[in-house]
């Protein structure tokens, strides 16, 4: 190995490690994490909100407390980060993403160091927190970027398994490639909505069983898709790729994502150049960026690939993540019940994979792109992703706790995706990513 | 109606009908306008460029002069027309697209009467011509719009045709939604390139005849697409539709593009979700867009669809345009032979249904975003829009004027798609769309 090339590694490495001091599980903030908050000091994620007096700025969170970067910066705590000046103060992460890996984990250290019990720079400062901490039920959460593009995976091995047995052969349900590639496809980015914006029922043409000519109607099959999703940095010019293992130094973090679905329009339009009106209505995603250095300390492996992948996509570590993820639907005026309990690690395919292989044509990514790993189905039948997979396409019916009963996803149902990784130290969540659907127009 | 919508559209007609003047065919323009130029003082198309000093701003053509709207409108010309302050003075053209169609019309028509030879204003003013004048050798264009989202239909019967023949049932060619449905899939934005991009050949995974397993390798049946695409301003909030009769309020106007495709990678993944990495390596576009206003004099019906379509993509007025197309291959340091020459008004479906259909479940559009015709084949063989249809399917060698031959795209070939409209006054042209091809990393 080139000498240079060599030491610049190490240096990166070394810089790195100096820096990893904001997941140490034995911190406590002076402000108050409720019991099982998805934010404790730990996680230190990353959004966009907009307050009551019509401010936007960019903002992380601990307990229920939303602290407003962009006031940190002005008052000057983030001053030798070298980071672009107002970097904070834009509606959108995008310019900060670009700042690559050492300067997130540089702002997400000092951000834990600021509000550390240990720490009395803020603590006690009335007058000063009152420009910095907004409680999260007086701000509301926007898009936290601006996605320039979004693509949309589809690498869970049962969700494809499923799909295959419902669509096509049960007896070769996955199609020859899909365990050489990790398909995907192209998505809207126009339609992606954060957590609580309301979705309309889309119409579209439909062609209903046994007919010939297509009618136009308000989907009858509104489905969600339980999906994560992940964030990058700018990768490299058109015509280059991203390593494999390069592939983390461009993800800056991970959301929770519905990829809203009509399973009727999509079903009459999909061949042969895949889903198009049935998905692009609407995709919902959760508002709290969780930065992969949040993760770190629930890194698992992903399952054996058999067979072995071509090199470009081969792995020489852990690439997954082990984070607990269940859908809950709640119908209007009424309680919750939790219809499918799964896990982000039974993805086949990593999101290291999923860059390397969407980059290994030249093709290029820039800051504040979004990759959906496609519907995450577990194992078992109460792990599964979509309504689709729950009703097995319709045939069977999922009981709520109040009486009501489900195939697919109807008017005034609020669905609610929430993710979270725990440990015997530290519980690390990405909030809700809910919305509720509304009647067509 | 509503007597006050009744009103507002009768007044919105009559305001359009008193500022159609840049389209007088007996203008002529003080600027020296070549013979068969694309670019008469009839077009007044809009772009970017920038300058040999770095200066990026906005700029319109005449013959062979760019001219500065960002000098124009600070020199005070525009100072009527409403515009936002230095709309010009941006590096992409989105702000101005989001005025709208009345005062795209405007500041067309003021550009028209600039330059017109009964004007003094500007004319023989040597030091203001020297601010607002650029030779087309002197600067460079660049990309117009910020690209936030990008759709490609796939609207020729021809073409949706040919392809189904060689890889489908030849009895059955197209599928049952395709006379129902303008079919569409969203591609990738980031990848877009302007004319004049060197194209790097594509790697990727390709299954090699009678094999089972694929390998990794540069595509070895790379391709041209010959389309036009259009650019939208901004539509309605998500969850309103675009009626087809008021589709054309939203298209600011047209390019040329180039949807280079990898035949062979795009075979292998395309299974089930549509093109992906075989498509998004690459889009080229050339760099004035023509304003719809421009293409008015060569509106023309389009074909004839049988079935009648759903109510929402009927039309009541013709919404095709006689644009002649053609396609030329120049090998590196040789001559140029054109392989194909066709006409947009072949298109089945037009862009008025293509935008209602992409919005008739709700879907938003933003000022920028763009949307591809599909292969534009014309229904003779010297027609076709893709080397896949010349050659077709490689079966068929075409021969260039220099002696070589072509099946599909070689490395350092030149592929160069031009386009314009005609009658006995004026023509009216888009330039040219070019691209060189490299080889692989």
């Amino acid at each position: 190995m080139d000498k240079l090339i060599y030491l610049t590694q190490h240096l990166r490495i070394k810089i790195y490690n100096m820096q990893i001091t904001a997941n140490n599980p034995n911190r406590k903030s002076w402000i108050e994490v409720p019991k099982n908050s998805d934010f404790p000091i730990q996680n230190i994620p990353f959004g966009v909100f907009i307050t009551k007096d019509d401010i936007i700025t960019i903002g992380s969170r601990i307990g229920n407390q939303v602290i407003d970067l962009g006031a940190l910066q002005q008052l000057g705590y983030f001053k030798d980060l070298k980071l672009a000046e107002d970097v904070f103060l834009q509606d959108t992460l995008n310019d900060f993403i670009s700042h690559g890996r050492k300067r997130w984990r540089r702002v997400r250290n000092r951000i834990a160091d600021l509000f550390d019990s240990q720490n009395i720079t803020l603590q006690n400062k009335p007058e000063l927190l009152e420009k910095i901490l907004f409680h999260i039920d007086d701000i509301e959460m926007l898009l936290p970027v601006n996605i320039g593009d979004y693509t949309d995976f589809y690498s869970s091995i049962e969700h494809a398994t499923n799909v295959g047995k419902m669509f096509r052969d049960p007896d070769k349900a996955l199609l020859p490639n899909w365990k050489h590639i990790p398909v995907g496809y192209h998505g809207r980015s126009s339609s992606i909505v954060v957590s609580g914006t309301k979705i309309r029922r889309p119409k579209g043409q439909i062609l209903p069983k046994g007919a010939q000519e297509p009618i136009f109607a308000p989907t009858r099959l509104l489905d969600f898709e339980l999906e994560t999703a992940f964030i990058t940095t700018d990768g490299y010019r058109l015509g280059e790729s991203i390593p494999i293992e390069e592939a983390e130094e461009h993800i800056f973090g991970m959301v929770l994502m519905n990829d809203w679905s009509a399973r009727d329009i999509q079903k009459w339009e999909y061949v042969p150049l895949g889903p198009f009106l049935g998905k692009n209505f609407a995709t919902t995603i959760s508002p709290w960026i969780v930065t992969l250095d949040a993760l770190e300390p629930f890194r698992v492996a992903s399952p054996e690939q058999n067979p072995m992948p071509l090199h470009y996509l081969q792995k020489s570590k852990n690439h997954s993540f082990d984070i607990h993820l269940q859908v809950g639907i709640k119908p209007n005026n009424s309680i919750e019940t939790i219809v499918s309990n799964t896990n982000f690690k039974y993805m086949y395919w990593t999101m290291n994979q999923q860059l390397a292989h969407h980059t290994v044509n030249g093709c290029n990514v820039r800051s504040g792109d979004l990759f959906g790993s496609g519907t995450i189905s577990g194992p078992t039948e109460d792990s599964y992703g979509s309504m689709l997979e729950l009703s097995w396409g319709g045939t069977k019916t999922i009981k709520l706790k109040d009486g009501e009963e489900r195939k697919f996803i109807e008017n005034k149902d609020t669905v609610i995706i929430r993710g979270h990784c725990k440990n015997e130290h530290i519980r690390i969540g990405f909030g809700e990513c809910s919305g509720k659907v509304i009647k067509a127009n």
